[in-house]
């Protein structure tokens, strides 16, 4: 019996592996390794080589910077959106989340990340070069910020903005003001001053217009 | 794009995957893929090939049912432990539990579950008959039911009484009572009742005697 009062060394190997994913502390570590103990060899393979596969052959789109599994990804080989019109966003997650609203025809570019000198991570660390390419090439005729809308989201939408804006390129970024359920009375004053500052008309808020 | 909205059929894969675990829901599940794509490829195989390794070579011991590295597991080939004391719990969960606290002397026997009705879980589904066969050869002296305090722990110290009373070997079960830190008067009246009718001198419960 080892230290950690593991039965089988095996058994600790694989309860570390998972401990050291986030959000995943030991116990869950255990409770989640016995799960896949109890399923049969072949799921348990399976679920080992999903990971181990995904690593090894997932591909990087050159366009975008969004994973991919061939050489540029799905939504910039699409010939029915409009390549002149790109998102940035901070990761892939956030193009799912976009996506799922099916409301942008456009397409993406992936920072990998948003400026935050706390993190130690500086404009150099982002793949920024690439949109300046894009941008310089004329091949796009307008971007939209899309990151958080925290301190660092926009420290990273100003340094951009000033970046690109040489360029003539239209910069948009996208709507702040409350969400659908907000309370007006619970909103902080910023998002509340920021959407009567940006007040839209009320026929385009309609479904139907 | 698939429906989903995954940029990459491998990514869905290993998503699906890790959705699969108890308590891991789609979300969470992205999560933690994205938190190892963004790991070197050694460490990802490490990850996938420490669980394919565990569910290949784990064994488990043929005397207690404990998973182990071994035919025969760390606590009963130990020979300094006492083997006619035999502690009865439903998953190795609770050897590691009873182990770390350091006062368990004897040896182990895991059920794998305990007599469910509900979840269509007999006697038959467990491993009793081991246990019975140790018993029957007069290899124990004592044993310990330590199964959950809920009607299905319950039910199964019974049977289990029942079964093992002819072969005259003693049987007893993990104290019940108040836990360190339990206000009384939030302590439901069973556990309370217990506690009194079971109370002991004093003197034992002094960490010096």
């Amino acid at each position: 019996m080892n230290i950690d009062g593991f039965p089988s060394r095996l058994l600790e190997n694989a309860v570390y592996e998972f401990a050291r994913l986030p959000g995943i502390g030991k116990k869950t570590a255990l409770r989640l390794v016995l799960y896949l103990l109890k399923q049969n060899a072949e799921s348990v393979e399976q679920f080992g080589n999903s990971v181990i596969k995904l690593k090894k052959e997932i591909k990087v789109c050159s366009i975008c910077n969004n994973i991919s599994d061939n050489e540029i990804c799905n939504i910039c080989s699409d010939n029915k959106r409009d390549n002149a019109l790109v998102c940035v966003v901070e990761s892939i997650k956030d193009i799912m989340a976009i996506e799922s609203t099916r409301q942008f025809p456009g397409i993406y570019h992936v920072l990998g990340g948003i400026i935050s000198p706390m993190d130690g991570i500086g404009p150099n660390d982002l793949n920024i070069d690439r949109l300046e390419n894009r941008i310089a090439e004329n091949k796009v005729k307008e971007i939209i910020f899309a990151l958080s809308t925290t301190m660092e989201g926009d420290t990273t939408n100003f340094y951009l903005f000033r970046r690109f804006s040489k360029y003539g390129v239209k910069i948009s970024t996208i709507a702040r003001g409350v969400s659908i359920g907000d309370e007006l009375e619970y909103t902080d004053e910023i998002t509340l001053g920021n959407s009567i500052l940006n007040r839209v008309p009320y026929e385009n808020t309609l479904p139907v217009k």
